[in-house]
């Protein structure tokens, strides 16, 4: 690490005061000729590099960011991420950064079109995007690469079409980590059920897809023998989904392991309570508040976090540090694969 | 939360540049007397808090700190608490913070008392301590509090002594928790293992002792018919620790499942890899390298983490909020009681 420079230190080889040595900095009046060249010949001499917040922080320019985030409602997995994205739009205000949010319909891929389109045509400095299907996505990120506009991928990474910077849990990794998880836990059965969340054949996520991939990846290296079943639950249907439900337990009473790769696991996990099911092993994503409850009581076994609030923090703050700051922004980072458990989970929220 | 006043907007309601705002602010000269007063009169309209931060850079003042830890060997857990302290010095080195470590023996308690006997008769302007039994403790922080010297528990806290902060794990939380993951990994095994380090019959560490009681409160709340075996090994000799496992192996061949609650599982752990008893299941505390290894290579198959680097860098930083930033600091911070695998190991590592 190169050794910081400090103001107070240039001002003592100067023989100026501290004020002085910003007022030349930040080019502002108020400074003898003399002193001035003063300090700018040890400015050099020191490389100083100059405090870039401060300039910020001097300058009138205000920044324009959208985000294009999968609809939901509130109290779903993408408030904590909205929750992030407004946390930082607050301690970035200094900045005059302003923040639209714009949603599409995750099952719908026409709706990211759509969205992404309008987003297209207004005046943007930097974009956040959760992506929808790579070859949907795309269209999008050629135009904004064409306007030289930097984006950041939040939830799932398209490595093609590479971002500014991609803030998101490793999902087949995640799925991979999971099944190792489920089999320990049933102590290795040799029948499992994959829960998904389905409208008209689509699953709407990336994240959840991969998870699938990296889940079956585990299985079929560890336990090939191991039956996977699945059954599809409806999206915008809850009494359906308990029909369902309730059939799958009735057809296959000895299935004993399951999971869920979307933020849905209470769906199952609430059923599971309801019907007394105890000895369930479910395993599920996300902290949403009704996934905790069935946590605490039983209804779920283990729930894999990724800091939701975190990612729409940092994904924010990766715009403000390379448009204002200039800071070089890190490409990749994956969030942990956090595992909490009833006995854990009172611990997890710490930042 | 209140909303924040910027210098800024304080500039522009007194129809002056920031730089003069800042200049009334810190007490600069090169403002004229009508500027002064106008800027003054907004100041206290608006209600305006002065910027600690800025004051503090101002001011010329230096900060002496001391930490008294156990002593350890480079790479041991301590290492990385002692890296993050480091790098908070490193991070508010603008205050113009020094920082003393002392270690102290923590299986001599006498070692405690005369370390800390030392530190009394210094002038320090905070201490930063990891609390030995709480007899042992008492006289240093009864010294500390007449004095009015604020002090911060680190790895255990004394709740009957309370400090200005406490950084750690909830310890008997974390035991409870562990044993309910082991019993879960070895399916309720009828017989198991607790893997100790004594010194002349002293464990060294209040935080291993609360793990065990919350270990044993799960065991007998859930499973009060498991024998529970105990090998106590020994602190500073490995080979007889190699005997000793050894023979312990030999008598109990078919004990699967154990735990050590100390930060060295890689003793027992690359003693299974070499004896290659891959079914034994063992779980262990802290990502210490050798941890780690043993995790990766299955010699370990859970280990407990505790974000130590960030315990050390919090810590200091609190001196620095309580101190010179007259900032409120939180008294009870527990870290997070997580679970890592070889599955997820590789994505823990963000701060």
């Amino acid at each position: 690490m190169a050794e910081r420079i400090r103001i107070k230190d240039i001002a003592k080889r100067a023989n100026v005061s501290v004020g002085t040595v910003d007022r030349v900095i930040h080019g502002r009046s108020g400074v003898s000729k003399k002193s001035r060249e003063r300090v700018e010949v040890i400015l050099k001499e020191m490389n100083y590099q100059p405090n870039m917040y401060a300039s910020a922080l001097a300058s009138n320019k205000s920044y324009m960011f959208a985000c294009l985030l999968p609809k939901h409602e509130e109290g779903e997995y993408w408030t904590e991420v909205q929750r992030g994205i407004y946390e930082a739009m607050s301690a970035f205000s200094d900045f005059n950064i302003n923040i639209e949010i714009a949603h599409y319909d995750p099952f719908n891929y026409a709706s990211f079109v759509q969205e992404s389109q309008s987003l297209v045509n207004k005046e943007l400095d930097g974009v956040l995007l959760a992506p929808t299907l790579p070859s949907y996505t795309k269209p999008f990120t050629d135009a904004l690469n064409q306007k030289g506009t930097p984006y950041i991928y939040i939830d799932s990474n398209i490595a093609e079409e590479p971002a500014l910077a991609f803030y998101g849990q490793n999902s087949v990794q995640s799925g991979y980590f999971a099944a190792s998880i489920l089999m320990m836990l049933g102590h290795a059965p040799h029948e499992i059920v994959i829960f998904r969340k389905k409208y008209e054949g689509v699953i709407g996520s990336n994240q959840q897809e991969r998870r699938e991939v990296g889940f079956k990846r585990y299985m079929q290296a560890h336990y090939p023998q191991c039956t996977i079943l699945e059954l599809d639950l409806q999206v915008k249907n809850e009494t359906d989904d308990m029909l369902m439900l309730n059939k799958f337990f009735q057809e296959h009473p000895n299935v004993k392991n399951g999971i869920t790769f979307n933020s849905k696991a209470y769906i199952v996990g609430e059923f599971l309570q309801k019907e007394k099911l105890d000895d369930f092993n479910l395993i599920g994503y996300d902290l949403l508040q009704r996934n905790v409850a069935c946590l605490k009581e039983g209804g779920i076994k283990f729930l894999i976090a990724q800091h939701p609030r975190l990612q729409g923090y940092n994904a924010i703050q990766s715009l403000c540090e390379h448009l204002i700051l200039k800071k070089a922004v890190n490409p990749i980072n994956y969030m942990p694969i956090d595992l909490l458990t009833k006995e854990n989970i009172s611990y997890y929220n710490i930042r």
